[in-house]
């Protein structure tokens, strides 16, 4: 196994976020379910949009957001996601390469446009997307750079690629690469409602071998497993993967190796504002202890501190130095 | 004179705003005037855009921002401005459009893109922008609706109308129609190069009664009278305007009318994060004050409150309630 190039590299969709902070009324009279990903067209996506407020906008996708957060603490990152060469493809393709992640995935020139998801931020802090994959759907097999791909520690993979229809093969061939070059691949879970949707493949996944380590929220175990149990549900995730990462919003994480398990505190805030990106800094951070080898608990407390900034403010990349919070924090950075 | 159906009509160059945190040396390296707005070309947005950070985006526009701001308080508001029909100008025309302004000016099918405006905020909270005009370009005398501005008790216009070749004949156009309509016309002088730009021009309007009230920052007014001296040049423009209001900023605001001087203190803020739409949003609250005829004093009071807003989070429109914050703090509204 060759040195590796990038620290780790993200595949995942490539959407750009259009955030609006709104009332509970808007998601019910528009029939949403709080806190989930729903999957819309184009026509939904018009009538969603027609009756939401002023928005901003800003680069998103679960994995992007990641590998931005990695870069940020100072991490060398890439990423693989497809957007399309129309205006807010440009933008999207600006903003990762302007915060140092590695970008070469060619947009798509004709079919859908790129992109979208439309989030409504309650009071509460939480967030509701509603997501237009539009070019996204586009990702192929073809666009996983082999070369790349080995010459990266880590792949972290998004479970939201199981939605568009060729992601999936572009995940299985990145993550055999990886295998093949000893590297190490990552999953996140994305979403109670996409566990739902591909529960049995997932499962599979980490049965099977294809993934090593696996990132998921208490909502994302619960669904996996299918029980309301917390302790059997971890009992069973990690019998099923290497290293089990599970995210309990306040209550903080749990690491779960074979032989040990680690729980780590949340990072103290100020105020939520919005908890879009929260699990993706989670892992950003944790990611980020990883492969700088801080252990099990540095790590934690790495992804605990980029979720703490990402909340506190509309948007899921980081607004700030994260490496400087970490070592403002005592911790490896 | 009927009933207005409007309280406020505004006219700008309608600018899509792509906002990055920033330090010193960009603006060194990039040959930027700190504070300023510099209009740029294709190439130059674009070498701008390749050194610039992730960025967040959202519609601004001086007087759009303006208008977005009035329509947050409660007041009936139109606005005019050109984007073209790509994916940023369907943000733009979203945006106005949600926030509750009326805003019906066709957009451009061809010619060049909706313009952006390149905005770095420096640590200081202070914004340098450089703006693309793109299809604000375009705005012509025939976007001007003679029965909107007739029905609008005043229309509210930008300096920077001066700056592309057909918009100032559709802000003569306007002023023209408003005043033979009984209504009243105000003008901002947007930013102290284009007062250097257009100075003669300014005064022109002023003495010559197209304009009824002018809204001026500091800079602005020093440059219009090429003096440093304060008094001197509110005594001069006290002369030539009907009523004049100079932002100071920390130090509050002047409205000087022919008979008079009243003097407001700023707001009080918490942490200035960026000025942008500062300027924007005072002329917001004034205006909103002055149709509401509560008087210069609370007037002035509503704009200082509406600017201190804008200035403690990133981007130029207003992100709670101003009419809320208007009541908690006892003003009219």
């Amino acid at each position: 196994m060759s040195s590796a190039k990038y620290d780790v590299l993200g595949i995942g969709n490539a959407i750009f976020d259009i955030l609006v902070q709104t009332d509970e009324g808007f998601l019910a009279s528009h029939g949403m379910t709080k806190g989930g990903m729903s999957l819309i067209d184009e026509s939904r996506a018009a009538a969603i949009y027609r009756d939401m407020g002023p928005a901003t906008e800003m680069s998103g996708g679960s994995a992007a957001n990641t590998i931005v957060g990695l870069a940020n603490l100072g991490a060398r990152a890439a990423y693989v996601g497809k957007v399309k060469n129309d205006q807010i493809g440009k933008l999207y393709a600006h903003d990762i390469r302007a915060a140092g992640v590695a970008f070469e995935t060619r947009p798509a020139t004709d079919g859908p446009a790129t992109g979208c998801s439309y989030i409504l931020v309650t009071p509460d802090g939480e967030r509701t997307m509603n997501t237009y994959l539009g070019a996204a759907q586009e990702l192929m097999p073809s666009d996983i750079d082999a070369d790349q791909v080995a010459a990266s520690a880590i792949v972290y993979l998004e479970g939201y690629l199981w939605d568009p229809k060729s992601a999936k093969d572009a995940f299985v061939k990145a993550a055999g690469i990886a295998h093949e070059a000893g590297r190490q691949v990552a999953l996140t879970l994305s979403d109670s409602f996409c566990v739902d949707r591909y529960r049995g493949e997932f499962l599979d996944l980490m049965r099977n071998g294809t993934v090593d380590l696996v990132f998921a929220n208490e909502a994302e175990l619960h669904s996996l497993y299918q029980t309301s149990d917390f302790d059997a549900a971890l009992k069973q995730f990690r019998a099923d993967v290497n290293l089990a990462i599970v995210t309990r919003s306040e209550k903080g994480c749990v690491v779960a190796s074979k032989d040990d398990v680690t729980a780590v505190p949340a990072f103290p805030i100020e105020k939520m504002v919005d908890t879009t990106g929260a699990g993706d800094l989670f892992a950003a951070g944790f990611l980020f202890g990883l492969v700088r080898g801080a252990g099990y608990e540095n790590a934690g407390r790495l992804g605990a501190l980029a979720a703490a900034e990402v909340i506190q403010h509309i948007g899921a990349r980081p607004q700030t130095s994260l490496k400087q919070l970490a070592q403002q924090s005592g911790l490896p950075a």
